[in-house]
């Protein structure tokens, strides 16, 4: 089973994909968790690539992604999922589809292919979406960095940007509900866990 | 105007680049040379990435020298077309559809759309395939070591993979024989620098 979690920074989806986790290694499953751009050497090249270099081209920028998303595939979940084990990933697809092309504005059609190409058929059976506004999102983010990330070229962009990515996520969202569970991120962590919970459960 | 050198490793494509690249600006004409994966500090870490690291999948190789070529094509060879400058390069698409393609296998229908999205609808008026057997340039290579590469992937790659690669530059060729000149890299330097120029002097 391969589980994603999405949403724009600080929607809090390494906490939830962290609790999911602990709760399903509790049941003595076997769980994976990963995160993306990073999981493999080429992906934390290109994290550091993509937060720290000005003036990449957004199709320089689909493209790295979708190579380390390909090696990540191939190198990490692909066999983890062979192996049987509960494969967590915080973003994947969807997370181009919002930012690329949502965000940046680039060709969806051309997006779709990069993951269709990159993801080699393994495609997530749910995707939590962890929906906040860019205003909550930005506010949590600052009261608790992340030490891993400094600024980097999306926490710069504008409002508008991400208000655009936010919604590219719900349109996802939207057009497939069977495989998509969107949630309000601004509801006590707790609660959050339970609704996941309740969604997770039958599917194992 | 833009030239591109092509063939396998020892075949004398910066060499014969370079010769064009200097008779071009005695005659004051501008001349921007580049050589892929390289020309922009993210294609110098692809170049690093491709040569150094082991285990990278061939999806995500494609990806990464896409990467690379959008970077290039946007930042430095389209800018130097629009200054009216002869761009001459060392490797270009066909390279990856001759590597990638033809070398390991990968379906080609995939490798003309990534050439497609990076090259940006900037191709070569000219390409220049300098033609060897694997053997004679395995052979050439070794004799005088480039300072730059260590042994690469390709480099280390079995013999048959370089005949592969040879066959889909031919074919390209053949493909489109107004836009590719194909000469027989065994003979003498001067004689290729003379073959080279004229076919390059009545398109200038």
């Amino acid at each position: 089973m391969f589980i994603v979690f999405e949403g724009i920074d600080g929607a809090g989806k390494s906490t939830q994909a962290r609790a999911l986790s602990r709760r399903l290694t509790r049941l003595e499953r076997l769980v994976l968790l990963v995160h993306e751009p990073g999981g493999t050497p080429l992906g934390e090249t290109v994290r550091r690539w993509v937060k720290t270099r000005q003036g990449l081209s957004s199709l320089a920028e689909l493209f790295l992604f979708s190579a380390a998303r390909a090696q990540l595939v191939t190198e990490v979940i692909q066999p983890a999922l062979s192996d049987g084990k509960i494969v967590i990933a915080d973003r994947y697809v969807a997370s181009t589809v919002a930012y690329q092309g949502y965000g940046r504005g680039m060709d969806l059609t051309l997006i779709k292919q990069a993951n269709r190409v990159a993801a080699a058929g393994i495609t997530p059976d749910l995707t939590i979406l962890l929906d906040v506004t860019p205003e909550v999102g930005t506010e949590r983010k600052s009261a608790r960095p992340n030490p891993l990330s400094g600024a980097d070229n999306f926490d710069t962009a504008p409002l508008d940007f991400h208000r655009r990515v936010r919604q590219g996520y719900l349109e996802q969202a939207e057009s497939d509900p069977a495989r998509w569970l969107v949630l309000d991120a601004t509801a006590p962590r707790a609660r959050l866990s339970r609704e996941i919970w309740a969604k997770v459960q039958p599917l194992l």
